[in-house]
């Protein structure tokens, strides 16, 4: 078999949009994903799956109904099934995510920002 | 709801035995673990699923039959399964893992080195 390293750095220097992730590999039925976060995004819930997140550069806040997280470099942050949430940063970053191949960003809520599943 | 980040580095810095993965989180019936690795784990596989590997520090080499890989810090590995490897690290590194929480750590090769799962 061939085998390389998966490059997320290089994987995210391909791209500039944000909110736009790119699957870079599975596990079993999940995708192991990154995403750039800019600004904000919408406010959505996953019906069926918790949600992993964990920035790699800059900072993410993660804003539910009755509480926020702050994440920097090396933290890690899961969203339990069913609780909606926004994402927003302010100044831009690099987020790893781990979910089910079929979970859609923007979950409950689509819209201009919902993107199609993207494996590289 | 509380909600806190999950500081990975926090955890690993609580402990210090290689090729013990603590469970930081879950997401639905998967584990996203943290594991130090020093010297040469044993060889094996996991016949029933995939395993994916991140290095946060250090340096980790998966051997595999007809193929091997070094991953430095960022660099994600996954590891498909029924493949046997065999991690190993001369110096150490710290490892994000994500795998179905019945994963155990020595998958079809039970020893020494098997540990029970641990959740933080």
């Amino acid at each position: 078999m061939t085998a390389h390293p998966i490059e997320l750095q290089a994987v995210l220097d391909s791209f500039q949009e944000p909110w736009a992730p790119r699957t870079v590999g599975t596990v079993n039925d999940y995708d192991v994903r990154v995403v750039r976060a800019l600004g904000t995004f919408t406010r959505h819930s996953h019906p069926d799956s918790d949600e992993f997140f964990m920035v790699l550069t800059g900072s993410l806040t993660i804003t539910m109904d009755d509480a926020e997280v702050r994440l920097g470099p090396g933290q890690v942050f899961i969203v339990p099934r069913g609780v909606p949430h926004r994402p927003t940063s302010e100044d831009g970053a690099t987020v790893l995510l781990f979910e089910p191949s079929d979970t859609v960003n923007t979950g409950d809520s689509p819209g201009d920002l919902t993107a199609d599943r993207r494996v590289v």
